[in-house]
């Protein structure tokens, strides 16, 4: 099956039946969300697995009461750094070098010198703007992911990311909660989204130089 | 072959030979940004299609003279909405329901107040952040789709909205720029980054609840 056979099966799930995702297919979500790329390479985010149904529980009311919450197997929740620093930088770029050992270390000293010179005087809410949307591009590879898993999943914005970070201990390392998917198996019966016609709107097929494409 | 086989195939291609990606596999990879989720199913944003020689010259100086901008054989712009309006969200929600014509009006008309009694108090800055973030996750199935059909990809982020927005006429569509996907094939000779190993941070193998995955 192809990707887009893939998307195509996937919907934003709204009831799960509780089965358990697999380890290996866990496995192999966050490895897609681990390849994405993002700006520099910096990956500004972690992304944390919560299965643990007393947590969940937790979650839940921080996530007006979603119960796919629950009745997930696994949660993954996407956590951006709150901002950049000299010293970030330093540690990516350092891993860089260490797992490619014939770097140009001048090169890459120059490169992360104007990095920071760029993105110092846009200041710390820019920052954390910017590290945030890297990790929607992770986001939508571990939803292709889990859909190519037959994994379904649920992508959710809607929660109070203030009262999760300090349920999960986040602001404390420097991060904030930004999305959450929700890994499980749809609950055919009983999901009233399960049957509906994808509503992506439709492309316009005659698009060339610089026409939109949709909606 | 698998999606992550896909993803470690692909990598920012910083070289481009000048062929041509043909329509088939373009009308694919936009397929692909077509079925990302979004927020509500909004689908904040559009994506342009750039091929012409002349305007991806004239884009070049704006993107900090990458060559890639030249090279490549088509540019997907992804532009965001500058804001939610009522009328914008009208206008999904009647599409909505004219592809499934057994919807709920009532339910879907309470769904809409709900969205725009919570949209509405956060501003207009909020919600063009809000509406990038969305196309962010499209980008990131384009970049899936474009290494599943073996079409090289560089992700851009670094060019000035408001220049590459006055040159496609895109502040009076209510749209600003986010992100350019150029697509084309490597230049295997001349790409520093080629045979580069990748350098996506190691995940921490022994996760569980509540542990970070990376890094």
């Amino acid at each position: 099956m192809s990707l887009l056979q893939h998307l195509g099966w996937r919907y934003a799930t709204k009831k799960m039946n509780g089965d358990v995702v697999p380890q290996d297919k866990l496995d192999y979500i966050l490895e897609a969300a681990r390849l994405a790329p993002s700006s520099s390479g910096m990956q500004p985010y972690r992304i944390f697995v919560v299965n643990d149904k007393a947590l969940q529980e937790k979650i839940k009311p921080i996530a007006y009461d979603q119960p796919q919450i629950v009745e997930a197997s696994h949660l993954l929740v996407f956590a951006s750094w709150d901002g950049y620093t000299r010293e970030r930088i330093d540690t990516v770029f350092n891993e860089m070098i260490s797992q490619r050992p014939n770097s140009d270390q001048e090169m890459v000293n120059a490169y992360k010198e104007r990095l920071w010179s760029l993105y110092e005087p846009l200041g710390q809410q820019w920052h954390a703007q910017h590290a945030a949307r890297q990790a929607y591009i992770s986001f939508g590879l571990a939803i292709a992911a889990a859909a190519e898993q037959q994994v379904d999943a649920t992508p959710m914005e809607g929660f109070l990311p203030p009262q999760l970070d300090e349920l999960l201990g986040l602001k404390a390392q420097g991060l904030t909660s930004v999305l959450i998917l929700a890994l499980g198996y749809r609950d055919t019966a009983n999901d009233w989204l399960v049957d509906k016609k994808k509503c992506a709107r439709r492309k316009k097929r005659s698009y060339n130089m610089c026409k939109p494409v949709f909606p």
